[in-house]
């Protein structure tokens, strides 16, 4: 079955729902950029879709990185005089500093101030930090509980492990008719936090999963991996293949109530850019289209010069645009079933015209051919009522000229791509147009 | 005498009377896409300007098409059951279904009601209705008549013939200095009915009597066919022919009080489609310019992508966007003198658009050339009143480097056409300029 | 020290009167396109910069041209029947109309009212005329004078000379690392008017001063010379040189209250266009850029297809757009101190511009090099607050493909030039970046 004729068959709610509980199920797991929450990230997407797992080792180079060591924690708190944890990383993985370094110690609350990190214009939230490439150890937590600390002395225990060790990514690849690929990427290196990016994870799984059941012109590849450092380390490792990519997709922040934003490739004018424009358009809702900018999601590394892949970042609300962004905000509330599967109709509609996005040439190009004793039109002629069907017809036959590809013909018409698609499969049928040859 | 010089001697009034008088002469012919109507038409059209009427046989094969068998009528009437003529093709010949097949027959309301055509929202007018691909047979009435009809027998009877016979189109050639050809096209197959498109006949008409009376440069066709299936058959008759087709317009209705309207050509940048903007931009009514689409007149064939033609369709209020469209409320009060002569004015500005637009090379392009010695402007040197005049000389000497024609040179200065045009005419007497060599 | 670095020292205000110095010591001298005016203009220009002064004799071919016969005028007045002098060439030089020929008589005022020229709108001011290329003379007066010119015999006298001689222009060069040029052009022609030009010739001069401070890669010349014959004949005698001419402007109109504006060269898109666009842009406040028209200043000449050099005109309100223009309330007070100096400033920002712009190439272009560990930002990473400089670097780094230059970058981001260009510099002394090879 085609992209195109599977996406009509969904039943409304479901497929949202079973993203939602993906990201549940995924929620409690301490991920960051190495380490075994990436493993055990990768597992449980490997129980959904078909994933190799790849092992790269700390100091390996990678361009102008090197991969680092890999970082693992157990337990990690704050104990007052009494004893009581007072911060508990087993309440929120958030708690602590993202790769904070080893620690056990007791001082006082002026020595440990300068580890703490609050948000005070939001005092029930715990902010989100991570320092890679800087060691050091920290807490997070509400500014309400930093409040309520007395002075006194503190006993301070991060046991996490530093060490040699390895990158872990996973890959999902669902070969097509060609070796075209489409590429997919979702980083998997945030803790507990939802729409950063335990959405866009879901999404790519739920993507997958319907491509596996469709028959697909292009091959597609799946990226879990984690942000900056994991992309470059699977560019370093794919050099070579990188150019087979012929579109491609960060995902990222998928289920926010936010309207749908697309932040095109460097190219701007690629094709998936087009078929994304077009998408959101005829969707009906309110959208945003970017252009490129240097920063943001893993499309930095996949749009730096020497690349230059045709990828822009798919989004609900940017990064850094919503309060709730690297908090602890960023919960299972406030990521909803019915925004994640508007997304997914939504890549849904843009892999109908990536796939789908063909140039024909009109066989009978002198004049119109006679529609009508073909059957493709009724005779009465009142051009007054000439039906949106008929229109695609006759702008698929005028512009299928081996310059125009049917989006193109879309966007000049003003259709929407599935009419001038249908057309162009009508009249292929009647032997009007044919592919053009490459 | 040029385009450019006897187009400012036109009385004014004179030449709306006598196309209206024109549209009311021929009113009265029932046309259809072949048949005696189009001969009687073209018959009379040829006693105003020089005509060579085609004569193309039932059967012929062009392109896609075949051209069809002939049909004429002579009568066609619904009588009751009192003899009584309810449906009067005598007084109108849109009454009947144009191409209706014969026949003869008594029936009951029940059985005629399917054959019966009105328009509901407007009660007393008589829709405009044709079946050429469909062999069938109809009425139209006004809805009020319709309602009017009581249960009981009518004696139905269209007396006409479909038959092999002949399609008939009439073509004026007027040569010119080169065979580069500005083609016009109306087509002559609705009956009567007014702005569509006796207004465009008659604007052709008399294109063509004033071109008559002028020296041009371009060659000037105007073809007088019926729609679709009579540029088709031009097309295939001519096809060789058609490169030296370097400008083109079909000329539809032309006579409503609506806004100038113009459908760009499928190339959307051709030496018409600028000059048609630019007489518009200048003229300083309201008036409207489209992108192409590929349906609407017969620039759908002119325009399809085998042949790709320059050629725009020029209108005052678009088919099927006035209510009278295809109805007997299309009628002699409907088109008015004053707007064909508005419609005519503005076609002799672009014909001197087209006619004058040329590329010229400065002879002094190394500063300004001195102006003022050779009486083209002026001495006492206050800039602040530099005039129109001067600064066409200005505009025209600055940008007559080979790559931008007089056209150009207009929309970039936003000065009018004629104003360029004079001004590379004073310039080329002191012979500061020349015409580029092609 | 660069171009880059001087401006940001600048004292405020003190520019500004210097520069209203320059203007109130050159008011009094009674310039025209020839003559002993501008040879005291140029020797005070000289005081201030390297100038070498130019003669060229009068019948001198240039181009189209000749050069004319030299004026000088030494006095002239009209004395009415008492001996009074009511219009007196020693209280205003405006009084004479430039170039009048001499004359010596006494004649009615129905006689001389041919002759006299007021400004009826504006009856205190007296306006500017001049007759370069028409023998004649003429008197301007204030309305007010005469309104109060009673009937009777007037003594009129015009002591001036219209012979053989020179035309005079200036120039100041001043050589830098390449001998691309960059040319500055102010007209020295007119007599007691101070926007036009003084204004523009002080800016000329403060900003050669100023150059002269500086490294810099261009090569710089300012050219001080008559209107339209000056540049034509410096034109002719440059003709060959002019290809090194890479960027340019003409200087005008600088020290009125109104907002910047900019004429485009003919080119449109050149570097010098760009440059102002972006600096405009930046500055904060109000303007206005126009496309080129073949009319104004010297860019009339400059910019004349045979030569179409990359110059643009550079004025705060143009001429002919405020009614001060070619009058006598053109003086010391309309032009102001602080107008000059933000003239100079925006001058000085195009120069950044121009000077520092160049197309470098990422020498890490596959993926985004490490910035951390070269310290050219810190690791504490959260995106949300990439700060100014760290975009810099990143739009740089993605964009300097070879394709894009620094101002392209700058343009493309939204940043401002010197964030850009401080980026550029940083990646440099890190090797991450190098100048594309010519």
């Amino acid at each position: 079955m085609r992209v195109a004729d599977i996406r009509v068959q969904l039943e409304a709610g479901k497929v949202g729902r079973d993203m939602h509980q993906l990201v549940t199920q995924l929620y409690p797991i301490c991920r960051s950029i190495t380490g075994d929450g990436v493993r055990e990230t990768l597992r449980q997407i490997g129980q959904q879709i078909p994933l190799s797992v790849h092992e790269v080792a700390s100091g390996t180079p990678v361009f102008d990185w090197t991969v680092p060591k890999e970082w693992n924690i157990r337990d990690a708190y704050i104990k007052d005089s009494s004893g009581k944890r007072v911060v508990d990383f087993k309440r929120s993985n958030l708690h602590v500093v993202n790769y904070s370094v080893p620690v056990h110690r007791t001082m006082s609350l002026e020595e440990l101030k300068p580890h703490l990190h609050t948000l005070p214009d939001y005092p029930d939230w715990i902010p989100y930090r991570a320092s890679y490439y800087q060691e050091t150890w920290g807490f997070c937590l509400s500014h309400r509980q930093f409040a309520e600390l007395a002075a006194g002395e503190y006993e301070v225990c991060v046991d996490s492990s530093l060490e040699d060790g390895h990158l872990t990514y996973g890959e999902c690849y669902l070969p097509g008719e060609t070796s075209d690929e489409v590429l997919f990427s979702s980083h998997v290196c945030h803790p507990s936090l939802c729409n950063d990016n335990l959405s866009g994870i879901s999404l790519a799984v739920f993507l997958a999963k319907y491509l596996q059941s469709a028959t697909h012109r292009y091959s597609y590849r799946f990226l879990f991996a984690p942000t900056t450092i994991g992309s470059i380390t699977w560019l370093a490792k794919n050099e070579t293949r990188t150019e087979r990519i012929k579109q491609g997709l960060v995902l990222a922040c998928a289920g926010d109530a936010g309207r749908m934003t697309y932040k095109k490739s460097r190219r701007g004018n690629a094709d998936v850019d087009r078929a994304v424009a077009h998408v959101f358009k005829h969707a009906g809702g309110d959208f945003e289209i970017n252009d490129f900018s240097p920063w943001g999601y893993d499309e930095r590394q996949f749009c730096s010069p020497g690349f230059n892949l045709p990828m822009g970042c798919l989004m609900r609300t940017p990064n850094g645009r919503f309060p709730e962004y690297h908090t602890s905000a960023d919960n299972l509330e406030f990521v909803r079933a019915e925004h994640l599967e508007d997304s997914y109709r939504k890549c849904l509609a843009i892999l109908d015209v990536l796939e789908n996005n063909r140039v024909y040439v009109n066989q009978s190009p002198k004049c119109e051919p006679r529609l009508g004793k073909r059957g493709l039109y009724a005779g009465l002629g009142s051009r007054a009522q000439v039906a949106r069907h008929e229109l695609g017809l006759l702008w698929v036959l005028n512009f299928s000229d081996g310059d125009h590809d049917l989006l193109g013909i879309a966007e000049k018409s003003g259709l929407e791509f599935s009419t001038v698609r249908e057309a162009a499969d009508a009249l292929c049928q009647h032997h009007l147009l044919e592919l053009r040859p490459n």
